[in-house]
């Protein structure tokens, strides 16, 4: 087998690891010879190459996705206050008209209501022990041992702060949830060393023995049933109530059609065995996190939510997302520069201080979503819609003047 | 309300929505002076506009996403053989490092041994009787209906074909999974269309009364146990036997330590609730999916799987990933141009015949992901890794000579 | 250890493992003795000793369980067809009167219809190769060698019937349901026989290697999600439409008030990471399995299932329950004697030909519990409910002419 | 309709609800008349019918159930000290051997260790509001109101104290989760009462207006994932190493046999979508919950739980069970009299202060069932053992000294 594999094979590495924007273009042309084809387009992006440093490595270039903006969207968070557009990649034609759909509509009925709930990280290492009678003292013995545990974990960040610990047994193992605030950053990396060296200091007390630092418990970037209660970044919620002829106008459809469908839907979730209930979480989740430079990778977690309708005493529609464990990022990771900065500047979003009002945003766009294509399910549009947008030629006739913007609307 | 809403607003839709270079530059210029930023890298992008109709709507530019390369990846598929180099699109630092870790140890025990079980699609429709009565007498006919159904459906496209109904009740309502074969494509709106219209025939022929064409049942972009039985998309199975000396030579552990972690994080899954098994198939399909133009909300299906790891009686280590509802495509949506179009290039599968190519690659990717993940829990490099590679500035000293490659290793 | 366990501290097995009555009844003393106790209440059953060979091992008598009786109930089923009055055995009080309040709200609205989708039973197998090819390749030829395993099956019984195979692989392991009919009998020795049969064949063409019985893929005696799908046992709905004002009547609550209550209660089944949906089955399935003799052990697949509740345009209630995996006999087990049978033949059930009309009868009886359920949450009766009927003490005053029965409705 | 169902078609309810030994056998023999039976058995019950007041209503007698006992199991607990022997009423043949082999096993190993994590119960009132930041604003007042609340509740109950409040929203819901501890008693009226009372006092100072008392979050009764969190009943785990040569002696195989057993079926519960891993919970609980008096329905919920084998470094085997939600009780419901006290005599759980020492030996009993189910399908002994006491015969031939006895064994 070693012939298969010589040096020659590898993935040149370069100097310091191959940064510069002459050890990309070089690294990007082995690639070319190595696999006979043209990475043109891929070397021809506007990102720095220095910067990639910390997000990836062996870079050759950019991948690039179309980028459209959906809005305007009116939202009344207590961190997001004002109407926004919102930057969506994505190749699936009819999303971003679907999106901004939704948006029209919610910010014609007054906008989205949001509210974070909690903003929390965790990582939750395993511990190992003789039996269950030692597990069981070792969870006892943690309450008293959290200040020490905050201190060390405290050494190491000035970013995440160790909340509480969550232990949680099984058999003679202890896995244990350590909680942490990590204001604007994911923070996995910060808090897995936090952890780390909390669970180091375990070790040298002679409290615990053997441990892995990850036990998987916390979903960091899988669905679980546990997510629904949170844990893994923001809880977040966000509803608006619309007036049924706004419902008419914008979506083509009733309170009572909408809220039938999302009775089908639901159900179709709970005879599929999903988690939670949404209509098109992934569409918004992915497509904002591209455009906004998060980890795209925790669209798994993210995803999972709940969407609600309800139609209310007066007739009209109640609809709400709720996002117990959203995992938006303003530092750190890819947010820093490139077309994500940008990104998250049309947010107003971008830096310090940016993760609660993003987290609140992400819920007010993915509740446009869901309405959206709840609105096309109940209407008979849905197939339509998908063959108007999806094709890539122009409208053969003029594209009519659209009657989900509000000029036609009333 | 209304006075927070004109015209004026909206996002501009131009021209035949707006797909010319100068119109998604005005748009572009337009959403800079809404949101007072300045979008000069999201303009500065290698894709051509015009072809970005059909992907995406209100156009303004591309997000940019670093791009890397890892490999080599020695496959030994049905579909998938040879040695290749995987492009992955993130910010995470430490991830392509991972993955090219794991590549190099499979690919030195001998490659990844890959096999295509299934590959459907499916759109699961939900259709409303007036009693539990009705729905039984529907289902008890629906078999007849078949070749006529098939026939309605052939009608509408070219590739997707009818393969068998799946009918499912829930009390006067029947969900029915319709099942499809999609050659290279996806394949949504394809089979969505193609559903319509065999329901159309039902509601004519007086079979059925009320639908909806979608009732979430077939599991599109969300995580559900149903997943794991597949159909929604290629069900993949990809595995490898790795020789003790060479898990300890580029894993830095012993197949017995990888097992432990293994099962330490399956409870981790079993304690959380969560859907399946797997250590980061998020990570890898997600870096892919952006990479080669795939619906990256397509991630939350595709994550439902199960790693399994085993010593053998040799002691050498059996590693392997199931995927029972991956879904990737090499034509249609993004797949056409851009950077995405260069990276399936890269990996041999743009095009037609290209889909079960790419699967089985995904599926490789994947397994060494969660080889080098495992590795780095097993040897307690996880975190010192992640300090390592994701940090934004060049090594302090000269890296090591890196004992995960081959020169090194032997 | 060993002065810890002697030949003295075992259970005496006695002559033939000990089932006449004075063997059982030397056994109950021994019991008596070593653990301080008087047994006299369990030693005066109505059980016959010998017949509960094949039952339990090392009897020392019987448990008894108050039996109440409900009713009445009219079903309009394909297999139960007239009015049943439901014996249940168990220690809440309130349950049955629950359970009767909606029988006969059910009753009074022209009675529950039944449907039977399903009848199966399943085994699962798992089979292990040397790697993902192997695996693949034995998929490959089960088609093929269905015949054969049919035949090897049949030889080992006469009442299963395998009727197909459904592999699922996992790495190069692949687990296999063997799905049969099984008559009036649930049938898990039987079938568990013949698939051992079948294995040992394939072992013996060379086709696998080694395998395991039970991968528990099958679902028995547990919940999980691949249960709604059905296969073990039963797959059975049941429905009825009740007018508003017999709501209104006999569960003192309106249709949209009931349908509300279903909707939060769903969603607290969604918040909880909960299988499936309903009200209580577990206590209609647990008082029906103890009465009629089923294995009680089964409520935890049986319970896996969907209540739904719908408001009519007309205004009115329509509810059902769709039981996908419900295990019920009639021969075998527990059904051949003693007071199991006598409740059997109180709903016609007993003996061969009577599982079909058992599994309509339990889905009926199970819906008029949701019903009665949802209404007192609705009405906000159900604490008082329980207050009512959950003590042990004669009602202070003469109980009022219960306005959920017919001479006070109407 | 109304033909269908006059005044004679009810059950006699008799003089205060017909508790008398007269009124029971009047109630019988009328539902003999109506159904055409004879209930001789029924009627020949130890138990006396005024005490079924509180656990049934309309009494026709008692279900009987053959009753064995399986032992001697050795116990470490905190709560449970000393050798047991446990009733199991149940009617699967093999079952109680099943579990007697795993008790001698763990006995002859030194017992089972078994410890108590937590002892709560639960009610999840929802509340509605009429948006996003009313039900936000809610969960923020929640902390300062709760010193009220306890004392709402506790105005309602001796035995039930109100621990602390989890609220979860639900878009412009939520749902809280009434923590209680219960004594001895499962106490589901009791804090369902008190919970109402609460609620109650919510409203009346205006903080909350609808709500219905339960929405299901707190999985009674039910499956759920978040009944691996604990919050239901019991948390308790019991684990014990087990000696290679005594595994080999009394299970017939060996520890790293049983481990891939272990591994297998826990893949088969991955594959199924099922919550949490066991091997027969069910059986047990069934079997310990009917002699018991306990309430039978709450298995849904106590089989929820974790199955652990682990073979240590010396070669031996280390197995546990956790139970996060189970539901005991040895005061109120069916506990108080009849066959049930006098099974909880046997295990010297009776009355007050009985509940924890039962938790610990439900799961000790729960662990010798793991063990011996999972060693029959190790050894391939288990179509064959069901074979042989699954059947209603004598022996054909002398029963050989059983080999999973210790006289046998050494």
């Amino acid at each position: 087998m070693s012939d298969r594999l010589s040096r020659s094979d590898l993935v040149p590495r370069l100097t310091d690891q191959g940064y510069s924007a002459r050890d990309v273009a070089a690294r990007r042309r082995w690639v070319e010879r190595r696999t006979g084809t043209r990475l043109t387009q891929v070397g021809r992006c506007a990102l720095a190459s220095e910067p990639m440093r910390g997000n990836v490595e062996n870079p050759i270039g950019a991948a690039q996705v179309p980028l459209g903006v959906a809005g305007p969207l009116a939202i009344q968070g207590e961190h997001a206050r004002g109407t926004f557009y919102v930057p969506l990649a994505l190749t699936e034609g009819a999303v971003v008209r679907s999106y901004e759909r939704g948006m029209i509509a919610l910010t014609r009925s007054g906008g989205v209501v949001a509210r974070l709930y909690a903003d929390e990280n965790r990582v939750a290492p395993v511990f190992q022990f003789d039996g269950v009678a030692e597990a069981r003292h070792f969870c006892l013995r943690l309450p008293e041992l959290l200040p020490e545990l905050q201190a060390a974990a405290a050494a190491t960040t000035r970013h995440g702060r160790l909340l509480r610990l969550e232990p949680r047994p099984l058999g003679r193992a202890v896995m244990v949830n350590f909680c942490y605030s990590t204001a604007d950053a994911h923070g996995m990396n910060m808090i897995a060393k936090a952890t780390e060296s909390a669970c180091q200091l375990l070790v040298a007390r002679g409290v615990a023995g053997r441990y892995t630092i990850f036990s998987a418990m916390d979903s960091e970037k899988r669905a679980s049933g546990a997510l629904l209660g949170g844990g893994k970044g923001k809880q977040v919620v966000a509803g608006a109530r619309l007036p049924a002829r706004l419902v008419r106008a914008y979506l083509h459809t009733t309170p009572a059609e909408l809220r039938e469908v999302w009775e089908a839907t639901l159900l179709g979730h709970l005879q599929s065995g999903a988690i939670g209930y949404n209509g098109q979480y992934a569409n918004g989740l992915a497509a904002l996190f591209i455009a906004c430079g998060q980890d795209v990778a925790n669209v798994a977690n993210s995803a999972v939510g709940i969407t609600h309708a309800e139609v209310t005493p007066e007739g009209d529609l109640y609809a709400s997302v709720t996002l117990p464990s959203l995992t938006v990022a303003t530092v750190g990771g890819g947010t820093g520069g490139g077309t994500a900065r940008e990104c998250l500047e049309m947010l107003g979003c971008a830096g310090p201080g940016g993760a609660p009002k993003l987290a609140e945003i992400v819920a007010a766009t993915l509740l446009a979503g869901e309405l959206s294509m709840g609105a096309a399910l109940a209407s008979g549009e849905f197939v339509a819609a998908h063959e108007a947008y999806g094709r890539n030629r122009p409208p053969a006739a003029p594209v009519p003047a659209a009657d989900d913007r509000p000029g036609a609307a009333e």
